[in-house]
């Protein structure tokens, strides 16, 4: 049997599988049912249908053809039944809203998960994108 | 004695009142030993001294005068010594890195608290700004 930090690796790394094989329903099912996301410019998602279907709306147009890498999982065990990880990503192949190849793109996702009876669940996701030379936002 | 819920409201509404009068010993206080923090731009300071030292420069310097307000905090409670919260904030009276006064901004501040003999300390803290309009980082 895989340890604890195998285990929540192995989903992190999923969130990254389905990403790449644009599988949402997989991707979803990453998720508990009362899980909340906030992506990188603020949306806030709450709920796996919610998490999904607006993965699913993104893969289908900008996301398409991404490709998103983990260079590391970094995992905390707060709790027995709970890590904290964060995911420093590199995100490729995306477009612009009008359909324009963009450029690679950073950033560091933290996921909150919680052992269930179905396994390790994400319950909470925040991600920002990495913004060389800055200490704050450009405005 | 407070509730839970009120104990980590009041540590969470701390963190915008030290942030006001640019008291960063205080401000620290508010952050275990061990405590990790994402900004806005992904710069990822690791430990309460790290925290510390991070934001009394900005505080000397771009959010010297700044002034930052919460419109809400979401608290859940995954487990009986552990919370996450989500501020949706504002940020008012910054100025750029040349000292230039720049717009309001707002964003959503994920922090995951823990219960110590210490009273609740955040643990982790994940920052992301709201950028109005977008599904994703304009590039």
């Amino acid at each position: 049997m895989a340890n604890r930090t195998q285990e929540v690796s192995a989903v992190v790394e999923a969130f990254a599988a389905c990403w790449n094989v644009h599988d949402m329903t997989a991707f979803g099912d990453l998720f508990a049912p009362d899980a909340e996301f906030v992506n990188v410019v603020g949306l806030w998602w709450k709920g796996r249908e919610a998490i999904r279907e607006a993965h699913a709306f993104i893969h289908a147009t900008m996301f398409k053809h991404s490709r998103l890498t983990f260079q590391s999982i970094d995992i905390r065990f707060p709790a027995d039944t709970l890590a904290i990880t964060r995911a420093h990503w590199t995100l490729e192949g995306h477009v612009s809203p009008q359909g324009d190849a963009l450029p690679a793109r950073t950033g560091l996702m933290l996921n909150v998960l919680a052992q269930t009876p179905s396994g390790w669940q994400i319950i909470d996701s925040q991600n920002t994108d990495i913004v060389d030379g800055e200490l704050s936002r450009p405005q």
